[in-house]
């Protein structure tokens, strides 16, 4: 893409009203527009980052045989009744023209809808197992909207539903989904520690939680840096230890320490809740009916971007892992020189490129180039002469190559 | 896919609460799952469709410069009381918790969300012209939601935002937004009129909608068969002649008839009306201030689908254009044969199929095969031998090939 056709602008300044890091940064580099506290557009750079996300999630959702849908947003009073949640804090509800009382409100998450919808396909234990997810918008409504994307009221969530005949099939697949949220987190660069937690409004069973250590994180972990096992300080009994430095992780018996960290994925087993309040049975082989056992299983999209760049920053702007970046590689036209060719050639291998074509200063896009933070510079200028000066990210080496090993390592990497 | 894993089933019967034959058929087949009177939710058939759909749009937006992002669903009440638009009948609007008064809506259109967002950017004239488009879930409280997914309370849409230093510049776009339209619409194997009509709550302009003929539609329309081009009954001259059935068309000089259609895009000139409640403005070659103009491009993404059905369908099912069809194929193992390798064959060289491996009678294969409507049905069986019954869901003549004769007509069709 060409940059001066960008309608987006990296900011002089940081914004005034934003204290997170990955606010900061995503507002200031023009990956997000604030519309509201805890509301945000995602603009071309941000959208681009999301749907990496989102290619990922899919394909390790689909590995695990999930089937993708799209579940309404509008959910009838009937849904959240049926399960006491009707009036849980965070819910938004919606009221039109002439209503007094509101009928309906907007998605804060979906257990109820699917659980309605598997109740017309699900009849005997043939019909199970199975699993549907959707990437889609929730709405919470967060009384302190802060700390940037990672605790929004509108935001992006996959979420994943699981259907089972029997508690142990469903733990099967609970620890199937756990093995593919692994890969996904890996996948976007991400370290996360797997974290026995408690069930919040979902579930009375323990949980558990993806957790991303960093230091703008709301949630405080006993994480084990050996096998990456956590427990979740509001359930542990570790936590009983208070003060002791020497805690060991009961998994495999390694030193533990205390983290602040950010949620970026949970499982739930459900039990037969859900199937419960909307009579979802299936006859099982000798004919008995039976309630449905069900799982349930988010990653915070928005909130793995927004991870991202609390992890992968330093003083001069973001650093994207590669597989979630918005383009590959930055190019800059430095001084009176056109980088056209090289661009051209990049598009021809299909190498994701921003090249940087507009007519400012070559310290304007050396600035701006780290703060959006693509994995690769190529700078061309009139002292690189025949040749592209390449520079990743997060190094501060920069190395002259001719253009042949450029499109190699371009087109390889 | 293997059709044992999908967890949706034809339904035996159509829904009983359903008229229009898009809902009909979408819900028997298990494209879509009615949660509410013009609320749906799109399964793992109707939602590959809708992605097909998205696709043909992005790469037509995409080609036109437009630059993908994804706005806000939740608006804060400065946006539509800035355009007098916050006591709009359609507009659904959210309260929570403590709230007596709604501070929010949820979004039926980004006018104003867009504009805001492109008074941080744009400050010269050398930062316009540029359009920003996302695929969205809009809501509108239709009180008479009916139609199926024609006229729903919850729908997806594509809507494009275009900005531009005059009128002259925005016309000009404008006609590439209805070219890239047409080219859409094509794609998903629609044909279009190019409609004049009025500007409801957006503009004081005339506009231009392109609308499909059905016997379903809601709106009626004065159509020319030799250029595409029709009026709106609301809007057109034509009009005044009222039963006469010789009406010209004033483009092409054609006979013109009465239809009654489905308005599948839109695209608005909206002037300086949004620019101007958001201070929206730049400065021009000579340093004048001046209002950004603006146009605004909707299409229906979900109603898309839905016009689809209602043009290709017959008394045994739908018959999906082959661009959007969830897959390319329906293979179906009749008997005690399997279809296994063919599968696995087809897979290989990536055509879609949808594969019937389930233990149920030849008879229900064959009628679920018409009604979810796939291109091609490829049917092995006991009688077919070592070769492939085909046929194409919009003929009767079926034709026996060998293997390889069929592979060739999938890979290349």
């Amino acid at each position: 893409m060409l940059q001066s056709k960008l309608f987006t602008k990296v900011e002089r300044k940081f914004p005034k009203d934003e204290e997170a890091p990955n606010a900061r940064l995503l507002e200031r580099g023009g990956f997000v527009y604030k519309n509201s506290a805890g509301v945000y557009s995602y603009l071309p750079l941000g959208w681009r980052v999301i749907k990496k996300i989102s290619e990922i999630i899919r394909e390790e959702m689909d590995a695990i045989g999930g089937q993708e849908v799209l579940m309404s947003a509008l959910h009838d009073k009937r849904y959240l009744k049926a399960t006491n949640r009707w009036d849980v804090d965070v819910v938004f509800k919606v009221i039109s023209g002439g209503e007094k009382e509101p009928s309906f409100n907007i998605s804060w998450t979906h257990e109820e809808v699917i659980a309605e919808i598997a109740r017309k396909y699900v009849n005997s234990y043939r019909d199970l197992p199975f699993a549907a997810y959707q990437i889609q918008t929730k709405f919470r409504h967060e009384p302190r909207a802060k700390s940037g994307l990672l605790r929004g009221r509108e935001f992006l969530m996959k979420d994943l539903y699981s259907f089972h005949a029997d508690e142990k099939d469903m733990y099967d697949y609970y620890g199937k989904v756990a093995d593919a949220y692994r890969k996904v987190f890996e996948r976007c660069g991400l370290k996360t520690y797997y974290t026995l937690a408690a069930g919040g409004d979902f579930t009375i069973s323990n949980t558990h939680e993806f957790q991303v250590a960093a230091e703008v994180g709301e949630d405080t972990i006993f994480a084990c840096d050996s096998c990456l096992y956590a427990e979740n300080k509001e359930v542990s009994k570790l936590s009983a230890k208070g003060g002791d430095t020497n805690i060991k992780c009961p998994k495999c018996g390694a030193k533990v320490s205390e983290k602040k960290s950010i949620e970026v994925g949970n499982i739930f087993p459900l039990g037969t809740r859900y199937a419960e309040a909307f009579d979802l049975t299936f006859l099982d082989k000798e004919g008995n009916k039976k309630f449905v056992v069900m799982g349930s299983y988010g990653i915070g999209v928005s909130r793995l971007m927004a991870a991202a760049v609390e992890v992968y920053h330093d003083e001069n702007g973001i650093a994207w892992p590669e597989t979630i970046a918005p383009f590959k590689v930055h190019l800059l036209a430095l001084g009176n020189v056109s980088a056209k060719d090289l661009y051209n050639d990049l598009q021809k291998r299909n190498v994701e490129v921003l090249y940087d074509d507009r007519n400012v200063s070559p310290g304007e896009k050396l600035v701006e180039a780290d703060m959006i933070g693509l994995p690769f510079r190529a700078v061309v200028s009139e002292k690189t002469d025949e040749k592209v000066e390449v520079k990743r990210r997060t190094e501060d080496k920069v190395k002259l190559m001719n253009k042949n090993e450029f499109m190699k390592l371009m087109s390889n990497d």
